[in-house]
């Protein structure tokens, strides 16, 4: 059984062909995400068109929340053309198509061959430039009324300090995030110029400001993580995306639990790869119903 | 079918006959909790001895964390016996016991009879002395690896403001619960022997102090909620406890359904009564598997 899997980023869009397993079987294939909805759409039909007959579904792992019937999004999306949500992703083959939110797909990629592989209960988070969250319940995705589950915001102050992208404020996300980082990083240190790569080069040299500004930060991912920990009772946490590398997941293990009042959980980073969206949406697909 | 269920806690243990459907066909027997676990292993055997004969099952409804089996205790509880979690449950009668935590029996009562009923996703918050959590995804009981899940220890602020019954800092327990509303009044009334009943009263004569305070206390409930909303996506959120009747739940409704970013939820006051603990354990216990 093989898909044919498009990874739909605001910046870039991935496809290639993977079988049940999530073996990549195909190059994997990059276009620069188009800026209008016929643009993407034509994009989509183009690379369908050379390889359906080959493949058995074509899944999606898109940007966005993603409907329970896995047809469509729901609500909207950031960075990424305004009408994207309206895709009609179920007319764009003959073949079964198959979507599912990016974080969603990554998570269960971790789950059947990843980082929390084995584990009936897991929370998957994406640390880049926003925060991205899956998780995995009794060995199945949460994905709540309408498909939106998974949104990792969630306050960690009630008093209105920083604005969060999604309009609300101090979510986990504006904390923990890479922009959260760089606004931890600009607090500290008074200087609106200063980046999340100062940051992290500053930590390898042995800076004593940006170490203050990194151990704020990754106390921050804790506290949030303290709190899903107490939610779910979940075996794991996965950290994933572009920051994962930089934290330090036994500092924040030993964090979490002397904290929590359910029992030890473990924390880990993502194993799948940078294709992980694309894998898991190729394993929903094609191991669904 | 029926079983005979018993609501354990901290101050009072109930027990009833219950059928498969929740409806209590006996009257509702009331005892003060003892003190030790001898007393408290005595008075289950008594009542038991007493009724086992005419039921299916034996069905509690406790105060702690139960594990998966649904055998026994996991980790302390607080206002009990402290070797209380040793309890063999399944050895206290020849007929099958059954035990679940209390809030988790309560969340169950409200979907399958009560404020939640016909819902597929929705978490219970029971605003009393504490916060309790029961949380049901895709019709079923979220209960996490080990059974300990739907603990509402997630932070109201990151900054140690204050300590948490937990023994964290700034659990949403500390500002949702009695205890919350307490500190929030002593915190902007400047008086520390203001009680939750001065507010409650204040607020009902139009006491614009009292008033202030509670408008606090429902935000952070508001606030919590926001976060669990977004992490959860659910139909409805089912609010019970001593303190639930004094919220606004269309307030609530309103000030988060206007800032989660996924779609908008209900906000609803528990319906099943005060003995939702045994009768929720009665119908998990009679309807299992």
């Amino acid at each position: 059984m093989k898909a044919l899997a498009f990874d739909v980023g605001g910046t870039k869009i991935y496809n290639a062909i993977i079988d049940e397993k999530g073996k990549i079987l195909s190059n994997v294939e990059k276009n620069a995400t188009p800026q209008t909805f016929e643009q993407l759409r034509d994009l989509f039909k183009s690379v369908i068109e050379k390889y359906e007959d080959d493949v058995d579904v074509i899944a999606f792992s898109t940007c966005g929340a993603v409907n329970n019937q896995n047809t469509g999004i729901i609500g909207s999306t950031g960075n990424i053309a305004k009408d994207y949500p309206k895709m009609p992703f179920t007319q764009l083959s003959k073949k079964p198509v198959y979507v599912e939110n990016d974080a969603n797909c990554a998570a269960w990629a971790e789950h059947i061959i990843g980082a929390s592989k084995g584990y009936a209960n897991s929370l998957m988070l994406t640390l880049g430039t926003g925060v991205g969250g899956g998780i995995i319940v009794n060995n199945t995705l949460l994905k709540g009324k309408s498909g939106a589950a998974g949104e990792m915001h969630f306050k960690m102050y009630s008093d209105n300090r920083r604005k969060c992208t999604c309009g609300g404020w101090d979510c986990f996300e504006i904390y923990a995030s890479g922009k959260g980082l760089k606004l931890t990083a600009q607090e500290i240190s008074n200087n609106s110029d200063i980046t999340t790569y100062d940051v992290i080069d500053g930590v390898k040299s042995g800076d004593s400001l940006m170490l203050e500004i990194y151990n704020k930060w990754q106390n921050d991912i804790a506290n949030g993580i303290i709190g899903l920990a107490n939610i779910f009772d979940p075996d794991c946490f996965v950290l994933s995306g572009s920051l994962a590398e930089f934290v330090q997941t036994d500092k924040i293990e030993q964090i979490v639990n002397s904290q929590i009042v359910t029992t030890p959980t473990k924390i880990f980073k993502a194993t799948a790869g940078n294709y992980s969206g694309m894998i898991g949406a190729a394993i929903l697909a094609l191991n669904k119903g």
